[in-house]
């Protein structure tokens, strides 16, 4: 039970805005937006916020994870080891869609009269409730309510509730509850940002329906994974309605015909169960028979079963994750609704991992990109460290293409890709893709994090010591010592995809260099297991030799570091002649301009300062911040945590609380107009980075958990909880000090933490309150290019 | 006449090597490169060196100049200003077509008994001659002796004649005289240097025939070009044989019919003429009726008459042209044959450029590449500088486009194009395309050395003084004054490949400050031409203050200028672990490698020490040429020949004669095995820029024709001529010393010139002859990669 203050919560208050997100008529043009915002997930199945009755939709989207298609990709001019086939996201039977006529005239709130049209995503809950009232062009009206999950208990199942009602006089209904393959969907976008579409990318191969029990099964042609989905149904409607199934190669339709009458109703609750498998797994008939049962258990258990179950894992979920953020109803809705997709993204039981998507939307083509291990593991860590590591897991398993690749490309070790669903690189930018090496010390960065946080030791004597020994390969391979005593890492992009193919980008320095002491830390801690790796002591003092040269280039003139080798020294951009309508640049000026100039996308040194703190004096950061402030644009979504972060840090706390508003308003207010291709995880993760490492101060570089808080002036009370080693740490934050307690560990958990470098015990018995520690006197705001400062609040 | 020694010399000698490519049926299973070697060319129609009957076949096209179709660029991840078309040169209509039935069996090499086949492509006469002997299946032999030409006279103008007599016993006869639109073509390659290939990519519009005349019309879709085809014939053959005339959208066919006696002969000569247009240009039945009366004018002509033209306009271009090497009569061969091919690449009287493999096939999807300023211009300036000014004035005729590219790419001035055809941009890989900024110093560069050698102000005043002008601007809005008070050229490619996307390419920063002073020169010069470009004082300043302030990387510890900034610091090429299998290494190693790695593809400091000796000392050059020639792998064939110059100057002469042998055989050996795409005119031109710079020594870098002649060892006489103000000036290499004279020139004329640091003045009254210079001695041999020395002769 919810939380933050010891008192549950009471959920389902039709108006709390703090725990629902509400749309209504008027938001009807935004129509792909509200399907991502809505989008449900457990991880396993994402269903998009669409409209019951699948139009008008933006982009229909039923997604599963790992479940996709191969496109074939082509250059006009082919290189050595450019991707031959890309993975690209593809839609799974639609099980959602209910359709409904009245009379001749089917319910679409583009005809006829809509009385009332409201949609709700009850954060508590973990459903998306719909309440509408129509009027058909021909005047008889009905009221249509809806309750959609996807279960968070039940990883095969999702499942929606359709009651329909006469408004006054009687109404001849006709409700067809459908499960459809191959759904039409929209034209491919002009913008490289979205995804690839294919059109019926789905082959029937078994089908077979029983009163109003069905599966279809299909398959993909290069992928070659076959799917498979079944829907049973609970109609509760008055006698003389009559049920008829209706089966196609891709369609299974239930409909419910008869008359309702003023006073009654009809109710059809569909369960659905979705499973994939590659072609050469479990044949269509047995896999037909898995979902099936599946189904029926749900269907056992109930509608009302299913919603208090979900209800209970949410209670369960929130009691860590929740962010209490006094002072700001705007933002602390938004917060729930960042950590609310978070939350549902993951998975905790199986190695599935996250896309940068979530499974909310296609953009990017449904792929994992770093976002995952860059952003949405460093929070899950602390909130659900067991979706941390499935998703880890998930990488282990795809360790085999990711020596391939490093074959490949002739390098050593495992090269992870830049993004993937099926675990093989699909880049097609060379530049912005392979050239991204940091992806790999991202992956042993999380694997890092989730070990210190978790003390998961099992998982690092195994799968986790097979990540960093072969990223460490990677990185000992890759980088060379160089005249002048540094080791150096040539030729790679960071995290700044205006400013490629670099040498020495700090980040990846030193993200590669953690990646090189933690796998040498590793495998000195098991010995045995890293021998079975072929490890000797020879190659580990490599790792250490490389890590302790690693080379951080540094401006002297100047007094800050160059986001990589030389970049101080290059042109600057010209921002005073760069017009508001120039931005995003990427779409108005060619990377020949971009990459040579000094203007960074988003946050790179300074995600490298936010990263590692400890490298950095506080004077530098100023100087640092400064500096990179006057030439990042944020064209990416992932910019805004970092920067919030630092200002924080430096006692910028008006411009922190900015870049936060920014990071967390991206999906709900859309800011970047791309939330309808699917939500921002990162930016969503960043969010809840910007809260916890920025306003609370929190770093984890040292292997300790230390905060040094600051309170942003509009805020009576910012609250969170932190998971270590198994308890919750929580932390509240008001003007009078930080408490730090566990409130609900046994009685002899301790932990450990540093306060403003003071290192606390806190115990269930024994709270620590201390005062806030003074902000800094920062000086005046650093300058931004003309135009970018974030919204004031 | 030639001429070098003053004599007239005999041509037609059928065993006369030195100015005979022969190839006998020996040579059949190499029809690609064999269809390269004897192409035919007027710089405005290139006939591939197929067989007359048109199968087999390698590689059949007939290009015209500027004639291609478009096709779509379709990138994995497009981005702003990556081009969205590209050119890709088509075949026109064939007319070389003979073909030949004996009996009911057609006259393929491939069946039957071939008793004799060879043919020859006549240096001299600017002739390919076949003769073949062949005994059908059914045992009727024939000999059948053909003469081609494509007329350096007349350029719409091309011609075959063709000889059939019986072998012993009388023969039935049918020769098919055909012109055949959308020839087949085989399939596309994987290699990506190879060309793409369009499939019927002619749609008919137009066509007619009476008597053994006849034209077709046809016009491409994308691009928008009409084409049109004239033949016309003349049928020498006994009484009783028959001629009939066939006509389709696609095909002219006049063939001819009888039964030939022993003693008797038949011969069929076939004239054609071709032209192009615009399709909103001269419409079709005029267009045929241009060429329709070109074809008529030829006949009228004779074929006799068109061989004794060509005949003489060889003999006058041979005066210049023809290089002298006695003592190698191998290479004396490849000299030859490379001067022929750049001869016949180019035209002096339209303008027209000249494409990286000339007409000669469809490598590199037949486009125009910086080859062509950079290694063809610079020998065609000194042989045929007509030929020059035409191809400049191609540039200048696509200065519009270049200048809508530099603002589509928000440069100031103008961009050319790194690949095309048609004028605009199509490299569908911009770090290897658009980045490659040299291209535009290398048009200015192309600029001044014509101007130099000929004196023509009224060029530099007008289409000269425009594309300096722009190309300065361009690189002066480029470039930025740095804080070391260098004037630096951030993120650009040089000529080497390998390395992409970098900071101060010595090549191109050196390249980039002649064009700014060849434009503040040139400007200065022509004050109101300038004032009306809008070229202030002002402006003229800023570009000499960058040409002052040009930033040359220097690697102090090392003592060796870095190709561009930080190369010398890169980590190093594993060349140990480089199987032979491994080259060229852009098939096996991805760029992420290449770029970032201290591996050369070809000359590229070298080169730019070439192109700018002032600028580097003595020591500077054998330091950087040492360093460098350890780190290139010459997987271009551009770069062999600066690397001859560079060692003949150093003094390591046996190095030097290997690279000229590779420049000069590399279409002659097929040494890349790529010549069956076309010949590589760089590479050819290259072997004249090796005898001329390298032992000839010659320098034009200071305004001056400068000397400083190398023998090679196994040479007895070297002898070359240069065009200088229309003057003749011969030089004439022996171990005795250097002969400086003017055969042909007026009695008035002077040429000056520098040899070894000794000005000399050179009239026809009296020609100078100084000892050679000593050769200084250069130590022992530089370190080459593995296995990759050229090999010694």
């Amino acid at each position: 039970m919810p939380t933050v203050e010891g008192q549950p919560v009471r959920s389902g208050a039709a108006d709390d805005p703090a725990w629902r997100i509400r749309r209504t008529e008027a938001d009807l043009n935004r129509l792909a937006e509200t399907e991502s915002i809505f989008a449900l997930s457990n991880g396993w199945i994402g269903w998009r916020g669409t409209l019951d009755e699948g139009e008008p939709y933006g982009m229909p989207g039923t997604y599963l994870s790992g479940f996709h298609e191969q496109r074939k990709l082509d250059y006009p001019e082919d290189g050595y080891a450019f991707p031959q086939r890309s993975d690209t996201v593809i839609s799974a039977p639609n099980a959602a869609l209910v359709r409904l006529w009245v009379g001749d005239e089917q319910l679409d709130v583009r005809t006829g009269t809509l009385r009332h049209h409201e949609r709700v995503l009850d954060l508590r809950g973990g459903v998306v409730e719909r309440h509408t009232e129509w009027i058909s062009p021909a005047g008889h009206g009905v009221r249509v309510r809806s309750t959609r999950l996807v279960s968070l208990s039940r990883h095969p199942i999702a499942a929606v509730r359709y009651e329909v009602e006469p408004l006054d006089g009687p109404v001849e209904l006709r409700i067809c509850a459908d499960l459809q393959a191959n759904e039409r969907v929209p034209e491919r976008s002009d913008d490289p940002r979205a995804a690839s579409v294919i059109t019926d990318p789905l082959t029937a191969e078994y089908r077979r329906g029983v009163g109003t029990d069905g599966v279809l099964v299909h398959r993909t042609e290069h992928s070659r994974q076959r799917v498979a989905v079944a829907v049973t149904h609970h109609v509760d409607a008055p006698d003389l309605f009559a049920t008829d199934t209706d089966l196609t190669p891709d369609r299974l339709r239930v409909a419910v015909t008869g008359t309702l009458h003023p006073g009654e109703r009809v109710r059809v609750t569909k369960f659905a169960a979705y499973d994939w498998t590659s072609v050469d797994g479990t044949p269509a008939p047995e896999l037909a028979d898995l979902v099936a049962e599946a189904a029926r258990a749900a269907r056992a258990e109930g509608f009302d079963g299913l919603l208090a179950d979900q209800r209970a894992a949410l209670d369960v979920a929130w009691q860590t994750a929740d962010v209490l953020l006094d002072g700001d109803p705007e933002l602390q809705q938004a917060v729930r609704f960042a950590v609310f997709h978070l939350l549902q993204a993951g998975r905790p039981d199986v190695d599935r991992t996250i896309p940068a998507k979530g499974l909310t939307g296609n953009g990017y083509d449904g792929h994992v990109l770093w976002d995952t291990e860059g952003y949405v593991l460093p929070v899950l860590t602390y909130l659900a460290p067991a979706m941390v590591r499935s998703a880890l897991r998930w990488r282990h398993a795809h360790l085999p293409e990711a020596r391939e690749r490093a074959a490949e490309l002739r390098l050593t070790g495992a090269t992870f890709p830049w993004r993937t669903i099926g675990g093989r690189e699909c880049s097609g930018y060379w530049p912005a893709g392979t050239a991204g090496m940091h992806v790999n010390a991202d992956v042993a960065d999380a694997v890092l994090r989730y070990v210190a946080a978790t003390g998961d030791q099992e998982f690092l004597a195994g799968a986790g010591l097979d990540l960093l020994v072969e990223t460490a390969r990677l990185w000992h391979g890759f980088g060379h010592h160089g005249a002048d005593g540094g080791f150096h890492l040539a030729g790679v992009t960071g995290p700044d995809e205006y400013t490629a193919l670099v040498d020495d980008n700090v980040f990846t320095n030193l993200m590669a260099r953690r990646n090189l002491r933690g796998a040498a830390d590793a495998a000195q801690r098991y010995p045995d297991a890293a021998a079975r790796l072929g490890v000797t002591p020879e190659e580990v003092a490599g790792w250490r030799s490389a890590a302790d040269a690693m080379a951080v280039p540094y401006d002297h003139e100047r007094g800050v570091h160059q986001q990589s080798a030389g970049f101080t020294d290059l042109p600057e951009w010209d921002f005073a002649g760069t017009g508001e309508d120039d931005y995003p640049l990427l779409l108005h000026f060619p990377y020949l301009e971009l990459y040579r100039r000094q203007v960074v996308k988003q946050a790179d040194l300074v995600l490298a300062m936010q990263r590692f703190p400890g490298d950095f004096t506080a004077e530098e950061k100023a100087r640092n911040f400064a500096y990179y402030e006057a030439r990042t644009v944020r064209d990416s979504s992932l910019s805004a945590s970092a920067q919030a972060v630092l200002a924080a840090e430096l006692g910028h706390l008006d411009l922190a609380y900015d870049y936060f508003a920014e990071t967390v308003l991206q999906d709900l207010a859309d800011l970047g107009d791309k939330t309808g291709d699917g939500l921002h995880l990162a930016s969503l993760a960043g969010a809840w980075l910007a809260v916890v490492q920025g306003f609370g101060g929190m770093r984890d570089d040292r292997g300790v958990l230390a905060f040094a808080p600051r309170l942003p002036a509009r805020i009576t009370r910012l609250a969170f909880s932190l998971r270590w080693y198994g308890h919750r740490l929580r932390v509240t934050l008001t003007p009078d000090g930080a408490r730090y307690d566990l409130p609900d560990a046994d009685s002899d958990a301790v932990v450990e933490l540093d306060h403003c470098g003071e290192r606390l015990r806190v115990t269930p018995a024994e709270p620590v309150t201390r005062p806030l520690p003074a902000v800094p006197d920062p000086g005046p705001e650093p300058t931004v290019p003309p135009g970018l400062r974030p919204a004031r609040r």
